[in-house]
């Protein structure tokens, strides 16, 4: 764990079975890092009750946002009542009261509040979500998982961009290897997006010193001795890393590397966002938190952000030496 | 093993390692089932290779079709040689004179080729390769994995029936439950293909006493909980399978109920047909004969199609009587 205090939003509504596996992961993460603050958005009866397992020591560490406008609703819908608490983390992001935010609500209506209350980074259409997979030679960066359902070869292609400066600053991936999934490894395997994302992808500049590798296939996932980042559409990232949990279940337990990861990272918005599964157990809410307080820690939004700022100003430079050849 | 003989075409230059893995793949298959006799298609020497580590008893269980016209044409490029042995095999599979054939070869090349040579089933344009995966309750059918990659809700919906047929025929699973995989299980959950074919899937009448339960997720495919079947698109499947495969490599072998398949039967043409991955290696080879016999003996060529018949006829029996009511 890297130093230095990390103030985590943790929305209280969020997941399946919230609050109770929500306050759980809380006291968990709080008791593992003692670096951690926590803003518990949510009703206050239901941070009281965390507040009251924390020793003095800990409740200094905790701060509350009550989110009082549509609790006690009892005519509101679940959701509704749920998404209020996400925008209210995300506010809490945007307002610097918190360095991030971590929730294991819906995740549509997650990515929704992040990018209307953080906004969008320049040329980020679709952000992505980004979960990390242990793999033997080191982690496998994976992107989309679910953020973007059917997205475009640009879009892919930007993806592309995000996971390699991710792999760079989040996980120190030296010259990231970037794969594009497919059915197989030769050029021209593939759907039709595929295809055109293809050669999209060896003419991107990638930061980071990042390279692209081609095509890879669903092993390079989990094996990882191909590529460091794997790029996919959300839908197949998605299903993939559900499989991937099962499989690792199936097999009596996660490889000694680690297993599946059940908190992804949102890249593309102006903040620190991190999603856990809806389904998310207590020591999943706690590795979104610690999630969380890494890229936090890493500074690891300001410098991919600044990654890509580099690269677009390399871009426009690029651009203007090309119209001034050929203006002379 | 069910008993009877079984007389398998082997196309010995399909795949990456061909003919070594194939010819050792069809050595050990020989040797596991003394009802198996095998028709080798390709060139005499690789075959008489294969026969010279035969006894006496073994080698009047094989037969050769030599494909003399390419081979010794060393400027033809090695894939068109290929291709004329997975013909070969099919036209066996036609002529009668093998039970079922198997090839290592590109999968689009065997498709095109069964298609060609042995003709589709009424009303389904796009077969499916279908995959069983071992799971905890029992096996899982997942289709398509690789046969057709951006299909249709129409064709989705033809796959369900193709899969629940296949699942009680061939694995003898009363009454399958059918799951279209999605990114969840709340009904709307998906992209649109997903959100087009699940009200098709509702609305469609399964064979086989089949039902169909909704959405399921990755997890479904390896823990095998929610369904006995579950269908998706050709890549999805595809990159799906191989994650799994590479899943229980990481995880140090795959679990007691067995690992990931690497040997597929192709649904919805008429004869008997098995692929194998293009680097498929001995065992798999052999996994593949043993999948093509066992389909064989099963007749589950010859019963799915009943069962997809049966259904047709009834639906042409009900709208009979749809009409008769009506002009009543």
């Amino acid at each position: 764990m890297e130093p230095g205090t990390a103030r985590i939003a943790v929305d209280l509504l969020g997941g399946d079975d919230a609050p109770a596996v929500v306050v759980d992961g809380a006291l968990r993460a709080m008791r593992a890092d003692p670096d951690l603050h926590l803003l518990l958005v949510g009703p206050t009866e239901v941070a009281d009750e965390l507040i009251a397992d924390l020793d003095p020591a800990q409740r200094v560490r905790v701060a509350v946002r009550p989110v009082r406008d549509v609790v006690g609703m009892a005519d509101h819908p679940s959701a509704a009542r749920k998404e209020s608490t996400v925008r209210a983390a995300v506010t809490a992001v945007r307002d610097g009261t918190a360095d991030a935010m971590v929730s294991a609500g819906a995740t549509g209506a997650t990515v929704t509040a992040a990018v209307l209350g953080l906004g969008r980074w320049p040329e980020i259409r679709q952000p992505a979500l980004v979960a990390t997979l242990p793999a033997v030679a080191g982690p496998v960066v994976l992107l989309d998982v679910g953020g973007s359902l059917e997205p475009r070869p640009a879009t892919l292609a930007r993806h592309a961009v995000l996971g390699a400066a991710y792999a760079a600053v989040a996980h120190s991936i030296p010259a990231p290897r970037v794969g594009l999934l497919s059915v197989g490894t030769e050029a021209g395997k593939g759907d039709r997006v595929r295809r055109a994302t293809d050669p999209l992808l060896a003419a991107e500049r990638l930061p980071a010193g990042a390279r692209y590798i081609g095509l890879v296939e669903g092993y390079d996932v989990t094996l990882g001795a191909r590529a460091d980042v794997v790029v996919t559409d959300g839908f197949t990232g998605n299903v993939l890393l559900k499989a991937i949990e099962g499989a690792y279940a199936m097999a009596g337990g996660p490889p000694a590397e680690g297993g599946a990861p059940r908190a992804a990272a949102l890249l593309g918005v102006a903040g620190t966002v991190v999603v856990c599964h809806g389904s998310a157990r207590a020591g999943d809410v706690a590795s979104g938190i610690a999630l969380a307080a890494h890229l936090w820690r890493r500074r690891a939004t300001d410098l991919v952000s600044a990654l890509l700022d580099g690269d677009a100003a390399t871009d426009r430079a690029n651009r203007s030496t090309d119209t001034e050849v050929r203006t002379s």
